[in-house]
């Protein structure tokens, strides 16, 4: 039986009056400013995915939609095959609480694609960036009380939060090595939920704090498995870049890397911000 | 009334019996190889939600899952509002077709986001490429039988489909002059239509056709309406590029400008090859 935080914040409980229905709580080691932080919550719609009985292969794609804060405390998830193939499984998805005024409310929505894989010509487009390997560098202490960033070691090798808030912002780039604290082996919840590392590159590129928060975030899984249960413990290389701002929007692109250098996950953002 | 193929190919009849339910039928002029072309299902997906009397504010995030294929024939589409704040709403939507066997079936899932735009704070870093304008380049004749490819006017600046599939290919980069044609005012349906115009980038990486289709794509329209409507006709440039082929399954991010440099939309596409 496991002990790590992850884990223990990954607990469903199936409930049998209603196939594909769990029920989790809240976990308050990854909490963010309000509510959890948006990993664990894309992590646990993995986790629903994958324990259920039905699942075919494994996750290749998932769209999380943060529809609104997930408020500490229980909910409910519901996941859904709406379409079984011979080799792929799209998954339906949805995270709901109950409110104040005691309606479940939909929280959450989610789409996902479970899928055999299969040994195919491959090719790697994008390499890691040459960079100083996490010995080298120290980890990054965030002056922020947020919880959930005591649950990962951050060792930044560029873009870090900006020390000074001055307005004096160029770029967007954020390139880090990050393993989980205390480090767990890689799986594709641990994966999913490493894709939401990066803190809002609108206040890297603005240099200037602004409300801003995760609105839809997708991520592709390009490694298997057993690719994963090789990385097993150790950094992976993040890196993250927004193409553009706009209307209160802006998107988002990552790459996570194995530390040999594998295309582990791609991800995109859109991400709100408030002025 | 306008009889531009691309809006007779959008038709939706509200069905009164249930609410968010539009009937439609896939249109011989967007044929793809088998069922439609997978841009015209994404656009009639965005036309469900924007005329569906409860929508709020305009696209801002769209993603759409091919889980199977769409038959020609009818369709139905079940557009649902899920969560609906005070200036976002997120949409769970299903296409849906009667199979064989007279049992209907989900063929495509997705989700939506819809927005109320702001003016904030702006930049766009991801500049258009310095590239020769349309009326300097000759259109693009395809070599394929697919109707929807007579719907677009290509003037590509690199990255054709390579003549000789020799298996010599070396990067996936497509750079080409879109738009409709006939030419049709730009709107939010057009514009996701136009995010899936690229070719499986395995045939360009590779100089070698293996069977490829489109599993998950995801649109960020960054564009508001009055700014589409100011951009009207003309030519977009459209790029897009693989970062990773693995497993039978590669990414592609892409991006959409106007003529005079707006980034308008970007693009994700989970894309499934056999080899």
């Amino acid at each position: 039986m496991t002990h790590h935080p992850f884990d223990a914040a990954l607990h469903l409980m199936p409930q049998n009056s209603t196939p594909g229905s769990f029920a989790g709580t809240t976990s308050p080691a990854y909490e963010n400013m309000v509510g959890p932080y948006g990993g664990i919550t894309a992590a646990v719609l993995v986790q629903a995915v994958t324990q259920h009985p039905d699942c075919l292969g494994e996750m290749a794609a998932l769209t999380v939609n943060y529809a609104s804060g997930v408020a500490p405390g229980p909910f409910r998830i519901v996941a859904t095959p709406a379409r079984t193939n011979r080799s792929t499984q799209h998954w339906v998805i949805s995270l709901l609480q109950v409110n104040k005024a005691e309606v479940e409310e939909t929280v959450i929505t989610a789409t996902a694609l479970t899928a055999v894989r299969r040994d195919t010509w491959q090719a790697n487009d994008m390499p890691m960036p040459n960079v100083p390997g996490p010995d080298a560098l120290a980890r990054t202490r965030v002056n922020a009380p947020m919880q959930w960033l005591n649950r990962y070691d951050m060792r930044f090798v560029q873009g870090e939060i900006p020390q000074a808030m001055d307005g004096q912002g160029t770029d967007s780039l954020s390139q880090l090595w990050v393993q989980d604290d205390p480090p767990r082996l890689l799986d594709a919840a641990g994966l999913a939920a490493l894709c939401d590392v990066f803190y809002p590159r609108v206040y890297l590129r603005r240099a200037t704090r602004v409300p801003a928060g995760t609105v839809s975030m997708t991520v592709y899984f390009h490694a298997s498995t057993a690719e994963m249960a090789e990385i097993g413990l150790g950094y992976l290389f993040a890196q993250a870049q927004a193409q553009v701002f706009r209307h209160g929007f802006f998107d988002q692109s990552a790459q996570l890397w194995s530390q040999s250098g594998t295309l582990l996950a791609t991800s995109h953002q859109l991400v709100y911000y408030k002025e």
